[in-house]
């Protein structure tokens, strides 16, 4: 039988894995920060006849500029983010790892590189290597909040050509602070100028606000959001960006033409004329994530600050050991490889409890237990 | 104002314009193989059912693998193409593009290359450099046939990693002899060895068989598909590939994770059922084709033979001058930058009547009239 080894492959792909989350069939899946709430009836009423609408003219192609979600997304942006965002403001693609895909082919690619501040969302390096851009690995401070004067220490000496920041950051759930993301662009400007894209996937979740209008006369910032989690629509695949409009050109110049099908923008513009139904689970999904804070730092676990739909938590002498702990109670969490903590998605009520439970019995097994219980409460 | 010029884009892409047929509101649009004939309502209701059924679960991310989708399109291409075809043969994704792009990611990319028969589909050339691809330019006869010999020779001289074969090709309309492309296999290996992706986006419509019992015992082989023509679906933007099992798995390496949406699988699905209905639709454009080819020689055009649902014809001493008299007609065709040769869709049987009637306005025009009359008939 032919392997992939056996194929012409690239020398880097040799060996490798598929990136993804194991998915098991368990009760309780809180591993991938999907929006435990199934859409409302009228809304998936309202998607099959938008789609039923978009069928009728499928075999034409679909609007390659996707202009009627564009404004749509942006007006969206321009209620919710404190900042006026236009038509020609934003660009739309198949998830935000597509967006990020395209932003990586056209300001990164082969000779050029990114840097990420790690633990941070994974795909990031992924695709930055996929679009053979290489990829810087940047520094955290311990507590996982971002550390300005490493950060900008490592930005002078690598000049990279794009600077990803993650606010809310994923895996930890902590955000950074507008004037650290403003030190950081200017930073970038000076090393290099490099573009800053500001990953805002789950900034519906967060205390504080958008980074929007940090956009106004910063033409090498751009904003990266998601329909994924706040709109409960990961099933949907729709990511986008808000920009200067150069950005927006420029992006294509790269991206598949047609990329975004009709079907698919028909989802996306039902789901937007129910923006306000959404945003209410949003504010039940908060309530529940601070919930679990409260509760975790209750029984003695150590958590990060979160502003994002799930909570990092530890810590443990042996996460695996931890995770499969908490998985025999039917609860599946994801383990991100950060050494001593793994990560919970905020749930309906039910799933949290019974999340919660599953710790708990967790917590009172010998070994597993936080490892330096006096950190516990940082 | 700041100019795309202005950010810090790689240099190959500064001076750039983004690919892409013009799209301009005319009664009769022939100029990007569309399939003119819509879904038939049973089949719109059926895809509206189905993505409600899917938005219920829009919350959740949509499978990965595409399982279920991969098994459909495995059972069409064994009952069409005299070849089985399991799931494990075959991958999808965001239109033949992405799976072009996909390809190119893991058997092209910075520092290999790949070759492609020209003129040909113009996105292979334009996916390679999008993926750091170096892109050759392989030769054709002047009647659009494939030069053997001399792809034979560039293959042994250039020693690309990837070889690309459109077959019907596209935007000639003639398809390449089972026989050639083997030889072109035999090549690409003795050189490298190599991938050779055999795109038969407009298969369906051809006089002649799939070339997917090539497959057997030759690891090395892609046949790439897509919905867009013969299932009339270009707005849903499904591609697809048949190869080893060893190469859907290596495709895996680079995809995006969750690369292709729960709605666009449900469509897809959908579009699958009605598989016959929509294959009747293709014998009409066939008929129809066939009834463009005659009639454009009868008027006195060259035209090229055609395995495809559109048409290649000339020759006009100034091309752009005939399209552009044809579109005053209210037709509007492709120029697909073959000097001389204009490229039609296989329209409704109304359409191309209109069509042919501003052919035969343009052919009693003076001056840009056939360039070389005794070469009509070749």
């Amino acid at each position: 039988m032919t392997g992939i080894d056996d194929l012409p492959v690239r020398d880097e792909l040799r060996g490798k894995t598929p990136y993804g989350a194991p998915q098991l069939d368990v009760p309780v899946r809180l591993n991938t920060n999907e929006n435990p709430y199934p859409l409302p009836e009228p809304l998936v009423e309202r998607i099959a006849e938008r789609v039923r609408e978009a069928a009728r003219g499928l075999n034409r192609y679909p609007d390659r500029d996707a202009v009627e979600l564009r404004t749509e997304l942006a007006a969206y942006l321009t209620k919710t983010g404190k900042h006026p965002v236009g038509t020609e403001n934003v660009w739309a693609a198949n998830g935000s790892n597509e967006v990020i895909q395209q932003l990586l082919q056209t300001f990164g690619g082969p000779g050029r590189s990114a840097i990420g501040f790690e633990p941070s969302y994974s795909m990031h390096g992924l695709i930055a290597r996929g679009t053979g851009t290489a990829w810087i690995s940047g520094p955290r401070n311990e507590d996982f909040t971002l550390d300005l004067a490493a950060a900008e220490r490592a930005i002078a000496e690598h000049r990279p050509d794009v600077v990803f920041v993650t606010t809310p950051n994923n895996p930890t759930g902590n955000a950074v602070p507008p004037e650290t993301v403003l030190a950081l662009y200017e930073a970038a400007q000076a090393a290099k100028p490099s573009m800053v894209v500001v990953d805002e996937a789950y900034v519906e979740f967060s205390h504080g606000d958008s980074l929007l209008p940090l956009l106004e006369g910063r033409p090498n910032l751009v904003v990266s959001r998601t329909m994924s989690k706040a709109f409960g629509a990961a099933g949907l695949r729709l990511g986008y960006l808000a920009a200067d409009p150069a950005v927006v050109d420029a992006v294509q110049l790269v991206r598949l033409p047609y990329h975004l099908s009709a079907v698919t923008q028909a989802t996306a513009l039902a789901a937007l004329e129910h923006t306000d139904t959404l945003l209410g689970y949003v504010e039940q999904l908060k309530a529940e994530r601070d919930r679990l804070v409260t509760e975790l730092r209750a029984m003695g676990c150590e958590v990060t600050e979160s502003d994002a739909n799930f909570v990092q938590f530890g810590r443990f002498a042996d996460t695996h050991a931890a995770w499969r702990k908490i998985l025999d109670q039917g609860v599946l969490v994801r383990d991100n490889g950060v050494p001593g903590w793994l990560r919970v998605s905020a749930g309906t009520p039910k799933e949290n409890d019974a999340f919660l439970d599953a710790v708990r019995e967790l917590m009172g097994t010998a070994g597993d237990g936080p490892a330096s219980p006096k950190e516990q409460s940082a």
